[in-house]
Formats: structure tokens, sequence, C-alpha cells
């Protein structure tokens, strides 16, 4: 166990959904005052941001927006509405149809967690932060480049090279507290630090009500997630 | 000699600058086709974006403007009109204000091109580019941190683990053609490649007229390169 951080800030990505409300928690946990930063990049819907926005203050947390138009540049399912987001039954059907997991999925968002990270890193030096959360997770991840563990080290790297903190203060951590978890895992650990899942969003392609579609990859992983912790799942499903 | 780039794309981050100018001039004679990367990012002036949109037009080059809010965070004089630019009549009463030249000055703004670089390497993944051009430079610089050498490697490297082509492609190459120049040689190539200095803009903090100072370190260093280079300055003033 390390030593608490007793009300340092922190600045924790923050989307709304299950993993970086999880990251969130854990921050507050280690003693961080979590700052908490959100982007408006074009995605194809808001749930997610007005999630984020509702779990911030009901936490008492600070909650950035920041806009950057990704959405100009296109190139994936989650920001170019022209492209259909896969939906399938089961991870396994999902499985079936991919079977050496090849390739990055069409929902991966060009060099996203570069800019968030980069994002995150100019607000923790304006702040006087030494410190990122990140929700990161390399077990049951949709095979994203910019979630693996090596990325993150890499980006670390770079970032304490990046910074006025590089030539003369604290180098920056970047903490990863799901990379080596399962969705399981990090459901069971929220729950024991009081997480409210009814309040997050992590349906790629939510309904008009705002509910999960129950079908794209990101909704088979959270389901599952739930299962394996052997909790009932609080997600509100669309109803069309 | 390397082999010519042959109508290859590269994304040329491009802030209508003389560095920056240069570096277009450079990635067009390498055989690229460059696409022109410019930010509107909180910046107390746009007399460089207007710089940079009527370079791109004359010179047949695309140009992308990304919008993102910087200023939102603070942080920089070059973002936050209360803090003011510093002014100096000449780079040694500068130099003589910091005999060490220590520290990083209030110009740099957290994180900027990191974040620009970021973004450019989202453009390069979605137009299937490998190539990257930034203008910094180590020499006649200012105490950046992110315009050292060691930075830009420590980008490469990061951006090579953090996108699809990181994973199935051709690794990006990040080209800084000027960062072991002085001011007087960059000035001295970009004239030899045709470049036309007075339509850029470097001034941090130019009059209502668009014209610059001449009196911020940028200026200063300016026209120390067209000195340096034996090249008439063909910088407009302000007149008030």
């Amino acid at each position: 166990m390390t030593e608490p951080a007793t009300g340092r800030v922190a600045i924790v990505l923050f989307s709304g959904g299950l993993d970086s409300t999880t990251c969130l928690a854990i921050a507050k946990s280690e003693g961080f005052t979590p700052v908490a930063l959100s982007f408006r990049y074009g995605q194809r819907h808001t749930v997610e941001l007005d999630c984020a926005a509702e779990i911030a203050a009901s936490e008492g947390v600070e909650h950035l927006i920041a806009d950057i138009d990704l959405a100009a540049f296109g190139g994936s399912a989650l920001i170019d509405a022209s492209l259909a987001i896969p939906k399938h039954e089961s991870l396994e059907e999902l499985a079936a149809e991919d079977p050496g997991n090849s390739g990055v999925p069409i929902t991966y968002v060009p060099a996203r967690n570069t800019i968030f990270l980069s994002f995150a890193l100019a607000v923790a030096e304006v702040r006087g932060s030494s410190d990122v959360y990140i929700g990161v997770n390399a077990v049951d991840y949709s095979g994203y480049p910019d979630c693996r563990p090596e990325f993150v080290e890499a980006f670390q790297s770079m970032a304490n090279l990046a910074t006025r903190a590089g030539v003369e203060g604290d180098p920056l951590v970047i903490h990863t507290p799901l990379i080596a978890m399962t969705k399981g895992q990090i459901v069971q650990l929220g729950a024991e630090l009081g997480v409210d899942y009814s309040r997050t969003s992590t349906c790629y392609d939510p309904g008009a009500d705002g509910g999960a579609c129950g079908h794209c990859e990101a909704c088979l992983l959270r389901a599952r997630g739930f299962d394996d912790a052997g909790i009932a799942d609080p997600t509100r499903y669309t109803s069309g």
C-alpha cells in the first residue's frame, strides 16, 4: 500500500462509462482530489457526457469538458454516423466472426487516447498536478492499440520530456489501475467502492431514450462483467 | 539524399509563421503532398491563422484548421490576455535579464506541441500518411521543453504504439528538418526554396494593424535570422 495522496489533485479522464467512473472512485480512495476531464469530440451521441456531468455533480467533483472536433477528420464508426456500429447477440458470436481477433475494430477512434492524454497533460501542468488517471484495460478490451500498457508507458516517458515539469518539477505519473483487471474484477472493485453503475453509460449506440443497445461490443463486455462479478446488471436497456 | 516521396501525403503542422512555412516548403521539396494543419486554440490573436490560410491557398495546399480550446485551461501568456508578453529592445537585453537562460518562459503553452502532434497523428492515421512535419528548432528557441529533440523522439516512439499503423502498418516518422538549424540558416534555406516571408507572421503580440511588434522574443529572433542570413527583413512592423 502506498502513502495516501491526501488531497493532491489528480486529473481523471472521465467518459461517464463503467471503467472511468470506477477510475474516479479509485483516485478518490487513494486520497486524491480528482478533477474529471471529459471531451465533446464529435461522438455520435452525448448520453455519456450527460452521465459524466451527473456523476461528477453528485460526487462533488470538478468537471471540465473540452471541445475538440475529431469528427472533422473522420475515420471511426464512433464519430462518423455513416458507419454502422457492429452488433452481435453475444461475445461468442463476435469472436466466431473474427477467430484470430485480428486487426483494429471500426469503433477505434484514430489517436483518441493520445489526444485525451495530451489534454490531461496540459490540465495537469496548469493545475500543478503530477497525476493522471486513465481507465484503459488490456484484458477485456477491443483490440485498441492505445489501450495497451506499452502505449501508456511510452506516453508517460514522452510526457516527462514535454512539459515544464519535465524540466523543473515532479515527474508525471499516469495511473492505470484497471489495466490488468477483467471487467468482472472492475465491477467487483467499483461495487466495493460504492460506485452506482446505474448512472454510467457504456453503450456505443444508445437508443433515443438513452438506454443501452445491448448488442454492441461495449454492451456485451459490460454485461459479462456484471455476470462474472455476480452482481445484478443495473444497466437500463433501450426499449427501441 | 533520400528517395523523393513522390506524392505521398505528409501532415505539416502549420502556424503561418517563419519556421512552419519553411517546413511546408521543405516537405514539398522532398516530394510530399502536404496537408497543412493549423489550430484555433484560443491564441490571443489570429493574425497567424489568416497568414496560414493565405499561404496555403496561394501554394495550392489543403489546409485544415482544428478548433481546440486550450485557453479554457489557461497557464500561458500566449492564451491568457491578462498576462503580458515580455518585450525587449534586443536579444542581448533579454539575455542580460536572465543570464543563465533559466526556466521556461511565460509564453510557453502547456503541452501545446504534444497536443498539436497528437492531432497530426490522428489526421495522418485517417489519411493513411506515415509522415508528419513539425518546425521545432532547438538552437534559436525559447527554452520550450517541447521543442527539444528528445521530446520529438519520445513522441515518435509513443505514436508508433498508439495507432492502427503501430499495430498493422508503416511506422510514423516525425520530420524535424529545422531542429539543428539557426534562424539564419532557416531563412537562408527558405529563401532558396522560394518562400515569401513577407506573408508569414511570427510576432507573439501584433498590433491592431496586424503588423509585428518588433520587441517580443519571437520578433527579435526572427529579425536576427534575416540579419544573419544577409537577407532584407520583409517583416511589416506595426505602426502602433
